[in-house]
């Protein structure tokens, strides 16, 4: 990474923020402490919310941090005031409510309500920024779309180094353009949220795997890249150093720990035989996001409308009766194509093991130890 | 590898076979001559075509090289005798006819008659098989499904080592206990038909990332892995082995070669800034495949049955009018993800790149000069 990251990690190993209350500030306290970068989630929290964990955070470790924030979505054509343009893949509210006449069935099921699809669209952007500014943090990373160049030269002279997520070349360009410091690289085989900029329905089935969009990027920008998808073992990691990445992100391997706020249902589901595969379902919000293929994606998956937020802001309360039932079938239960390969390891002994697997599979690339 | 292979192969490359007259023995040749390893593909070949290539590449070159065979595909319940019964996945004639129906444009426009679905299952393997025994060559490999112990055994007894293709980590077991030399993890990036075991619908989607597959088949299974799916750099190279597989494979790298029988406007389509994205397709054979998006995927795409090789019968003779006709987007343009960086280099000096790009990514993998 740029000098400046280089300084805040003694090991090229950054926890993935996990919005829903996974990243809690005790799982990104334990992975800085060991010498990884801990990451908090403000996506769906307030700016408060968000700076409350970060308060706690501080409490916990003297290490380095990142926050990751949510970029507001554009106004579909036609449903508000500042639309930027037809897109091709706008959701009129009437695709909502025809998702919501599907689902009714499942609030029956649950014995709850629909959520209001309408309630927000910016997920409390300017305020987190604001926040983000007026008392920095080491690092901020954005999915979802790109900060302005002001945003992001403004983090900078805060002190903060920027991250902000590609999904391809172009957007890996988009993003150096901008000015942030460095790019996430998030292959399709990444747990929850694709970070695409603009969620169209022609990019479905488009996904690159991680090894190419690594090569791709390196050859598109020169900002370092940080590299996420499926990485669960440090020889994974050594991996993708050796195509070019300065770090990888891990998610669900951490989702895993102990210390991650995941509900017990979804750690046990990464490892369940029950649950084989994963999947790029907008069943639960809209957007294109990996989850382990239960009830509701093959329900709900094939017609979900492409309608973030409106259809996170419905669904969640489906989401929240099914864990409070315990039915696994219901929830979202994000996980990357490696949840197989999970172990519940502490967070800051995961960091040491996938450290000394990195180490091992390094030495053996290099010493040609590497069976042939 | 084996040290069976190791003996076969003094640089970690392999040249994927790529059917339909892209592996001609020019360019196996090539790779084999540079140390890598060159490859024939029998599919859609007689047994005696086949033999014919074999004689020809060995006349160009005395180093070891690969044949590869479709396995045959198992019957579509209730669509003839020795069904294996339901899959779930069966295409009765009838979804064969109605895609037939909507090709009906396209041969009208391209001049030509659709071809007869029904001109034969089973590629001929019984009797490639029994050519590949009589007259043994170094390395033979399988595609879309698992051969016979027996067959296996007479191959390893004959003298060949012997390689199955696997996306997943069950496929990667039932090829470690048919008895199979090594694996070959072929992730969702590579280029052309996916080497599933069985196409079942419940599998779109579930693709595996290269990476992802590889960390999880080197905890499956104890043969040596074989790494396909987008890799076009030396530095790609270095990251499969570092995640534990013995080499790569790479198929689109060796298309855009001078030595590759692909057809120009195949060639140039792979970096032609019209063509930005692949996509896996039946729309072209009946069975998931990747090419570059063009507008024959994109109208039949979306509808096209899950019907291999009756399809791939039905649209041969379209495919060869839009070639002749010079119009790309009527052709089937097989592409991994990584396309954009193919290189129009000789095969031979590919492999000598290849190889000091791999080197150069270890060295800097181990000294940490990577960018940080």
């Amino acid at each position: 990474m740029s000098s400046a990251l280089t300084d805040l990690l003694r090991r090229p190993i950054v926890q993935a923020p996990m919005a829903g209350g996974i990243s809690v500030p005790q799982l990104a306290a334990a992975v800085s402490e060991a010498g990884g970068l801990g990451f908090l989630a403000a996506g769906y929290k307030t700016a408060d919310g968000m700076y409350q964990e970060i308060k706690q955070l501080r409490g916990l470790t003297g290490g380095p941090f990142g926050v990751n924030v949510f970029m507001p979505q554009p106004e579909h054509p036609g449903t508000g005031p500042g639309t930027p343009g037809g897109t091709g893949s706008a959701p009129p509210s009437a695709t909502v409510e025809v998702y919501a006449n599907q689902l009714a069935g499942e609030a029956a099921w649950y014995q709850t309500e629909l959520g209001d699809p309408d309630s927000g669209r910016d997920d409390g952007y300017d305020a987190k920024l604001a926040v983000l500014l007026d008392d920095p943090v080491p690092v901020v990373s954005f999915h979802f779309g790109v900060p302005s160049h002001k945003a992001l030269d403004a983090l900078r002279r805060a002190g903060t180094f920027t991250l902000v997520t590609a999904t391809t070349a172009e957007e890996a360009l988009a993003v150096q353009e901008a000015g942030a410091d460095a790019v996430i690289a998030q292959g399709v085989e990444a747990g929850g949220h694709q970070g695409t900029h603009r969620d169209v329905r022609e990019n479905d089935g488009a996904g690159i795997g991680l090894l190419s969009l690594v090569a791709q990027l390196r050859e598109s920008v020169s900002i370092p890249i940080v590299a996420a998808g499926g990485v669960m073992r440090g020889s994974q990691i050594a991996a993708v150093l050796a195509a070019g990445a300065s770090a990888a992100q891990l998610g669900t391997a951490f989702l895993a720990t102990p210390e991650s706020g995941a509900h017990a249902l979804h750690k046990r589901a990464l490892t369940d035989p029950l649950f084989v595969r994963t999947e790029l379902t907008r069943a639960f919000t809209g957007r294109p996001a990996r989850a382990l293929v239960n009830r509701f994606m093959r329900e709900h998956g094939p017609y979900a409308p492409a309608a973030y937020p409106e259809i996170n802001h419905l669904t969640q309360p489906l989401r929240k009766a099914a864990a409070k039932a315990g039915d696994a079938q219901g929830m979202a239960l994000w996980a990357g194509q490696g949840h197989r390969l999970a172990r519940e390891l502490p967070a800051g002994q995961l960091v040491e093991v996938l450290a000394a697997e990195l180490d091992a599979a390094t030495a053996a690339l290099t010493t040609g130890s590497v069976q042939r």
